[in-house]
């Protein structure tokens, strides 16, 4: 534990090579610098990046979204470069992205606390979104993982004020969306759900793929007090793989250590 | 004029002071990179920062969106020492930005061409905004200027795409809202009128505060056939000051280049 907290720090830039880990790398008329531009988080178990292919087709997708070019190769030899050294048992975060400017950057680090403590279990609170409906529309960007995430901090920022860990997102409905770093799922008389993505503000998980690779996943509608009668719901994200929803408002949801137990197992790649 | 084209770009780094125009400035991991920080964008002529007051008043209301303290001073005595050594007459245009981790910038560039043209017109496209309404939550960040401008920008590039210079959104009820880096004015049977904002994904623009202080401005819903059937209509914004709509989707709107030049006195602040 002790050798992850303070465990290796790394950054790497696209065409560069390997930087200081604090070294200034964005000019300040990078476009990165205006949110302008797209991000992958992975988890690294071992050298391993966890579901690297989905990644980097996710990231592939940002980057057609954005209008800009993306080298496969090139990123899938940076997070090579940048996990060889990684001690061969143990975790850590990589983190890709690329502003329009085309500043690439690769980051490794440890797993923070914060997520560890997650994965047993995280208290929730819910934020109103305002946003009803997303059109099918390039210009807003809904299938890129953006860097743009001012909203999803100060989210985060208002769950921690309210003693909580973690927020989902309601829209302007009534009907929960998505957290701000992860996708929800719930389980409820025996079935698997999570909320419908299209026309939507929820981006598509690589966690949530994998779990309904898996499992049958069916979207649905729900509201909090839906969500609060449920029969146990997990928050997906890469990092965290499926984080139990322990409170939601308050309430106690049910948990159930051996469904949670299976979810992490699909999530992280080890079940 | 080519002077202004190739005229002095400086960087500037709160507590650090100038370093050179394209220096890196931001280690990967700053929140700046991740959107995670506000700005302000102001016109300077000659030697004076148009509005600088209202421009550190809207500064410091983001700060305290995102739970920041700002130094007025500082940042006043940044901009004095940006512009100092500018030439006496022609413009240059003043960025400040700051970021959730605390890297304060501060650049000054030549006015672009973009710019300069757009203060004689502009041809705009309506693009589908999907929000209705935003809560009043201050996790939703609704009064500060953010750097997450991913959406903004890439509106302005479907704009470009389909042969205009700007945008106006448009929300799932069908009315206007703003464009990505202006407010709309329009004229119609003597009155002078701007989308509501309260509640609504519409930033309140300075320039547009100066207007309102000269001009008896009505709030009112707004649907693009109407406003092509205005008998005028501007984007007001620092550094255009108020630019003519000479086309909305392709309709030409009436031009009166008297009322241009009055509302860019007011909003260059040299009327």
């Amino acid at each position: 534990m002790g050798a992850q907290l303070s465990g290796p720090r790394r950054t790497l830039v696209l065409g560069v090579g390997e930087v200081p880990w604090d070294a200034p790398v964005a000019a300040a008329d990078d476009a990165g610098l205006r949110g302008d531009g797209f991000f992958e988080t992975l988890l690294v178990r071992g050298r391993h990046a966890v579901r690297l292919a989905a990644h980097l087709d996710r990231f592939e997708r940002s980057a057609a979204a954005f209008g800009v070019g993306l080298d496969r190769d090139a990123w899938t030899a940076l997070a090579v470069a940048a996990t060889a050294d990684l001690p061969a048992a143990g975790e850590a975060v990589l983190r890709w992205s690329l502003s329009r400017d085309g500043l690439g950057l690769v980051t490794v680090r440890p797993v923070p606390d914060g997520v560890r403590a997650g994965r047993r279990g995280v208290d929730v609170v819910t934020l109103a979104r305002g946003t009803a409906t997303v059109p099918d529309a390039p210009w807003l960007l809904a299938a890129a993982k953006t860097s743009s995430y001012a909203v999803n901090s100060a989210a985060l920022r208002e769950a921690a004020r309210r003693g909580a860990q973690d927020a989902l997102f309601v829209d302007a409905d009534g009907l929960v969306l998505e957290a701000p770093t992860a996708n929800l799922l719930w389980t409820a008389g025996g079935r698997w759900f999570t909320p419908p993505r299209s026309g939507r503000a929820v981006l598509p998980g690589t966690t949530l793929e994998a779990v309904a690779g898996e499992l049958n996943v069916e979207e649905a509608h729900v509201r909090p007090a839906e969500l609060a009668g449920a029969d146990g719901a997990w928050l997906l994200s890469s990092l965290r793989g499926a984080a139990p929803v322990l409170r939601l408002d308050g309430t106690a949801l049910p948990h159930d250590a051996d469904r949670t137990a299976a979810l992490r197992g699909i999530a992280l790649g080890t079940g």
